[in-house]
């Protein structure tokens, strides 16, 4: 048995599963104060028997394993969690070993071993929704190098139709400064699922998501891109997604992978179970790198 | 000992190396015809026991190694070389494992190896010089998906002061199309040689390049970024280049190694012979993986 944690800013998604990928039983607990959340996180967990414990977690979160504040999570606005020290808690109460990574390389890495992405070994999941995030698989192992990637803040071209000034308080007219839910909010009034699937909103979104995937495509070479999270619950904005893609590509990169655009750029397989799955799979696949290291 | 091929579109630069990375001899044949120039490099090689070979290639190549046409130059314009079966010819004379790769790929795992990115476990290498190419190492290995990045293809926002068309053949203005020789050359009238530091070509070059590694930082979190090329060669546009990273990113990542962008955004420590120690590197450190799958 394999412990599993999606910890996000609003709930904990807590579960247990086997190597099969099979969660055999679940519970979300809201995202309170620490102490209050984490005493409930044990009590779920209290008389299981775990070999590792995987977590997705948000962020932003130290995951350089040479840093003294490994796995804490950093600068949240979340105040009480800013500074908090989610990895050695977790390693202290449960004794085993505790793999952390960000919740967008969980759900990559949940594609890749039980999801959409079991066929290829390298894929990108995007999630777009209150936030834009994405984790990178390549040659199955999960891209990290001065930390975990940021790929939600890259720089797109504006759509000659958007005058919005984009919500990013970092960037302003960033990817996830236009193309986030709130982006989309903020530029049409109303948020997405309100809106019609004629509304021109749609085809700025798939602009810019279009853009980010062709950047994608063309650093690091993903055989699979998995669009999740709230927006990309409108099935309509793929269609628009993948015809943006082709005609910004225009044919620069062509293989069985990008040929196929229908089967390039999918939504995930594993549903709302992505993030759990996820970390269930940094718990059974990967090993506990900041402990090796110590 | 161990053989290195630099394989470029105007020449080849033959060596031969030791595992400490020292060239013992080296030389460089004009790339003609495949027959001609495939007969001077067996030539420079005649009478030499070498345990691997490793080549860092002009492209694009297919490097699939599912694939029927694994190591075939595919669609140069230069014609004919189009379709030349590189890995086979290599490997059926040599008769040891042959470790293939892009040039910018093995510039990149060669300054990881012995020059400016020994002291890291990732980085990528951007050339701009007639096209804009990048190679990328994440903990410790090449950045492989569904073939090889394409980086100099990516999209960045144009400089409100360039008016110029973009010279890419296939997306007009891209970075190589907006950021390369020929496209300075085309924007100021003449060769970015000639062109005065002051000139403000090169400020929008550096906006163009800062996008490029700011996108880098975020999608692929390199812990040093090493640019080369001949227009890199023109070292007054480094303080440009990290001055608009700085700005553009805004603080969003802060750690050890952007932090210190005067040792983030740094030219290649080994200078003219980043391509051919990167060739050395793949013989040494890597393995025929098309071999081991067969």
């Amino acid at each position: 048995m394999f412990g599993a944690i999606e910890a996000g800013g609003t709930k904990m998604v807590c579960g247990i599963g086997m190597e099969t990928g099979e969660i055999i039983r679940h519970t979300s607990i809201p995202t309170t104060t620490p102490e209050e959340t984490m005493a409930r996180i044990f009590e779920f967990f209290a008389g299981e028997s775990i070999e590792a414990l995987g977590v997705g977690t948000f962020g932003p979160v130290d995951l350089d394993p040479d840093s003294d504040t490994y796995g804490h999570i950093t600068t949240t606005p979340k105040v009480r969690w800013a500074n908090y020290p989610l990895y050695e808690t977790l390693k202290s109460h449960f004794g085993v070993p505790v793999i952390l990574d960000t919740d967008v390389n969980g759900a990559a890495f949940g594609e890749m071993k039980f999801g959409g992405a079991k066929d290829v070994s390298s894929c990108v999941y995007m999630t777009v929704g209150t936030g834009i995030g994405a984790g990178a698989v390549i040659d199955g192992e999960l891209v990290h190098g001065m930390g975990h990637p940021e790929m939600g803040h890259i720089l797109v071209r504006r759509h000659p139709s958007d005058d919005s000034n984009g919500v990013c308080p970092y960037h302003g007219d960033c990817l996830e400064g236009l193309a986030s839910g709130p982006a989309i909010e903020a530029r049409s009034g109303v948020k997405g699922h309100l809106l019609d699937e004629t509304d021109e909103t749609w085809d700025i979104e798939a602009d810019y998501l279009a853009q980010a995937l062709m950047n994608f495509a063309l650093i690091i070479a993903p055989q699979r891109i998995i669009l999740g999270g709230g927006v990309m619950k409108q099935q309509h904005v793929f269609p628009k997604v993948r015809e943006a893609f082709k005609e910004k590509l225009n044919g620069y990169i062509q293989n069985q992978y990008v040929d196929n655009v229908e089967t390039y750029i999918v939504p995930p397989t594993l549903g709302d179970f992505a993030g759990l799955k996820g970390a269930l799979a940094l718990a059974i696949y990967k090993e506990d790198i900041h402990h090796a290291r110590r």
